[in-house]
């Protein structure tokens, strides 16, 4: 065991962990401010419930000895973690860092992928649906992808047993584009068709962001979390670390500025949810490519996606899919390009190895690459739909015309974001005072409501 | 001297420090907006005073040569962190990393206890009693027991001379549930009783949070800093290290769904205040027990803990005692189920070794873990009650009635926390316009004000 | 290659990079709402820009071989890193950490150098404009002083060939008072002198912080990124390291205490504005001096520091001089302050190493340590205010009376920071809802508003 390794894994998974509060910011201040509670429930909702199902099954479902030829690792292995708590002298070892260190590192993964998800479907979701797509999903879904991407394990002879993708077929995707952004941006598209449209989409400007320093907030936390997801993902402080880490910082940094120019270009204004969209998007293009491309490559990259994803968001409109918050047009299209990129661009002097279109490596590295993009937008998508579509037929997967009217928040949470006081007197819902007290909590804990009863 | 040791603790410091904005958030979220600057100010406050305090003597009160049969270290030993400065071959270490680390690492501890506390005066302290109060109470309390709980020194023979918890009595406590949440809560109990309750407390909705976002980015940054507090406990980057972050990470998400639950089956909705509160309830519990349970039982301990601190929040309203942010219900009753859960579960091959009831050991860890859980309750319980009061009856604690009702943000520091502008035009305070602007700085520079006039 | 320090340094450019949004809080918070986006958005443009120009050439012309007598690196030997990119068994190190991650530590540091000066010209700047002032500064200026201060490069035969102030005078400068805080403040100054007072500056309360807690949360995260800032300069986990590290905590703690005493002694209130400045004032002036105090001596520069510059942002009302936001006061004065204590107070024991005055140095260090500030500071004023002038003179610094009146963010950005919505009905910037929704985005996507219309 390597304690320098060891502490920037560690790091590295709390840096991660913070990124899905980061989202919760990205997502909260772009819904209206009847919505941002709704939006951040459904994030913090997933880190309690991916947590606890990752240390029961899910790390053995991912990284369990594989069983299904390259489909899936076995969940009962190391249910519950057992044979990878020891701490003594013979500790289970992934690397040079403990197993249970990439245990934490990968539960972070797992849950930041759901969390993703829930960008596309603001606003009109019931709570308890979402939760349980959440945990389907990710068990059907998560699970089984990210074994097929991250999991490099051997049998006794040391031939590989670990996923198809990763493994098997050598796609490149150093920290997610595809088991993370193209697997949550395929699974919101389905649910964006499955759960329809909110009132006024496109037709009002009701739905405008409610709060854009959350959402630079929400950018400048999950840019810091970030580093932690790609660098940590070399799984020690070593050069590959540093270089994932590099660009890291120069791949989203252009991607900022491809974004800003088409807006001022198209616009006539740079927008500062341009600035934190340009941002996310060169994030989620850079992830699958950090170890396989050089940072001027990175810088290419980065430009092209944030010009690309800035195109991309308004499709919603023209296809009429209210994917509110772009989860499609900057995840899915964002890792999409990142994982193709590498296809054309990746140097074989980099970590990764790679040898891209533009390095003489011809359209092999690019096929396998889209063959791996392609699987799992396919495989994601397709279980998404039927996931949330019976989800939808039995319990109802979206809120009433009247609760979504009335605002998520108080209809659903029984509460509200804000209370400024004062001359902006009382809460911006009104609906929460007329509600008798017994039912609503008014935003402040039950028992406190039951008094005032 | 280990690097990679070195880098997590000083990594961990860096995350422990970060934890006290993060609770002026939770709190400060919580309050009215009238109030929630005063509620920042006191977390901001700790931070400058225990920051200086514990460069001056506190670090050798606690950790000095014990000069009392385990009950204080020698204040003047290393006053100034004599003795510890210096970074060249005859550096002093405290296991494989410099003192000096450990020294910072330990201050960021001291200041966040004392910030806890202030959750259960929101809205009527004085801000220079606080201050008067905070400085007595480290000094007199937290030192002592954080020397009880956390000092493992021993003599020139190798005999134990440390504090009479931890290394004489035993009690397993790997990152301070005794010496920082029981002791927190326990003093916040006091001062509750001290301060009495807050006009129109328990009996109109006024009080309710005026900014749930604000403490779901608290209970997120709580969360991330977190990490650095329960597995940098370790000293190292290690296996404990590891063992201890992934039980961060279960046993507060398992937290948030107990909570959740319990709000759901009772009031029917599950809240944003609940799933933050749930989180930091969790985190509470795990946070003495981490090197001590299995995942799997930390999932369990999580799961009570929400439960159990959501109910406990509630009793304020029946005993009538203003607890304001549940410090009481959430780290006092969170404290005490960690610490004595690990008397029924600890698992023998876990890094702290313990045997818990459940697995063969009986009855004494039990007690071990409940004398040492008393003892901590019942001195700053004692003790902080006779510093508030001896506060209260000569430059009296509380403000007067008629400035807590215009708002102690203008009232004590002539300040109010927004100025949105516009349509919402001006700021919720009245009453700074009308104040003389010599005397209130308007929320601006004073120097500004002082122009003004 | 140690993998401990690499772990570290790593971590240490991750904090820094937060500093950057969190300076976009800390100045946001401070202006109107009316402003706040735009404030932010040239802490975002100054990443995105410094980020991609660091990678290109800028990182070459700070560390590259010294090509003009210790004035400049050559900028075009590691131009888009090359030579620095082999991870393998050659990899280049700086130290004992791979060369590239070092690359990334001081990437960040160029970046928060170039936000810094945008506190003195919020509000009224062309968005545009900045930018290229952005560009030109840090080519020319920020790029040359850093290699003046930061460059510890060596020929062939082992003589320094690096930067004049910090190898080549020996002036005491860990992490940047001269380079970072002395440099941006200068530059701010100037700029200050170009663009002129705001309408109203000094004349009425219009411009007082539109959201203090926004403030609070940027102090916040400014305190938690400088542990990487000042503890990473040690390039490695070590002593030296830990020593930055406490004295990175001890000294914004009593620059606190200090600004609040001068808060209270002259205006009978103790802001929460004073603190968040404080801990800023106060982590400034310990930046250059944290590997050269003691503790104790960290204490009183940090209380000096706070009484200096609560004192100095008034004189910017008897000046005339709208640096809006205190960049001068703060940084300018507060990064002179700890340049220039260090000539006092520096211990020879300590890991820097130099011989104060107070330690029977003499005057020799203050000398040096005097010309390095003088020399960095005239330098930094006199480019940028030609800098400013030409751009001003050209297309123009400044947006029109019109568009300040009614708002930067929604004349320059066509957005609006929030809208609360419900009985606080709509934004706060009537102006939004008047204009043709095909020039402006109405705060969301760009195709959004092209929908509308």
């Amino acid at each position: 065991m390597n304690t320098g390794d060891t502490a920037w894994v560690l790091a590295s998974a709390s840096l991660v962990l913070l990124m899905t509060p980061g989202l919760a910011f990205f997502y909260g201040g772009m819904t209206r401010a009847k919505g941002v509670l709704n939006m951040m429930m459904m994030s913090f909702g997933a880190i309690a419930l991916v947590g606890v199902l990752w240390v029961l099954f899910g790390y053995s479902a991912t990284f369990g000895k594989d069983i299904g030829g390259g489909l899936l690792g076995n969940p009962f292995e190391k249910f519950g973690l057992q044979g990878v708590l020891d701490t003594g002298d013979t500790m289970p070892l992934v690397g040079t860092i403990p197993e249970i260190a990439f245990v934490g590192f990968q539960a972070v993964f797992a849950i930041i992928t759901v969390a993703l998800i829930t960008g596309a479907i603001a606003d009109r979701a019931k709570f308890g649906a979402w939760m349980l797509f959440a945990a389907i999903w990710v068990t059907v879904v998560y699970f089984p992808v990210a074994h097929w991407v991250f999991s490099f394990t051997e049998d006794a002879d040391g031939n590989p047993t670990g996923g198809w993708i990763g493994q098997g077929l050598g796609v490149i995707d150093f920290a997610g584009g595809t088991a993370v952004h193209i697997n949550a941006g395929a699974a919101a598209l389905a649910l964006a068709l499955i759960l329809g449209k909110r009132k006024g989409f496109g037709k009002d400007s009701s739905h405008r962001p409610h709060n854009l320093p959350f959402v630079m907030l929400g950018a400048g936390l999950l840019w810091f979390g970030w580093f932690g997801f790609n660098a940590g993902s070399a799984l020690g402080a070593n050069g590959v670390a540093a270089y994932a880490w590099i660009n890291t910082l120069a791949a989203p940094a252009a991607a900022i500025l491809g974004w800003l120019l088409v807006e001022k270009l198209r616009d006539g204004h740079a927008t500062s949810l341009g600035a934190a969209s340009g941002a996310v998007a060169g994030l989620v293009a850079i992830t699958p490519a950090c170890s396989a491309l050089t940072p001027v490559w990175s810088i290419v990259l980065g430009l092209i996606a944030g010009v690309i994803c800035a195109l991309a968001v308004g499709l919603k409109y023209r296809f009429g899919i209210d994917d509110s918050l772009d989860v499609v047009g900057v995840h899915l299209v964002g890792g999409i390009v990142g994982t193709l990129f590498i296809g054309f661009a990746a140097d074989p002097n980099s970590p990764a190895g790679g040898q891209g279109l533009f390095y003489g490596g011809g359209l092999e590295l690019l096929g396998k690459q889209t063959l791996g993009a392609v699987a799992v937008l396919a495989y994601s998508f397709v279980i998404a739909f039927v996931i949330g579509w019976i989800i939808n037929k039995t319990m109802g997967f979206r809120v009433s015309e009247q609760d979504e009217a009335d605002g998520i928040d108080v209809t659903v949470h029984a509460e509200s974001a804000y209370d400024l006081g004062g001359r902006n007197s009382g809460s911006f819902s009104p609906l929460l005072e007329k509600l008798p007290t017994t039912s609503v909590s008014k935003g402040s804990t039950s028992a406190e409501a039951k008094v005032d009863a």
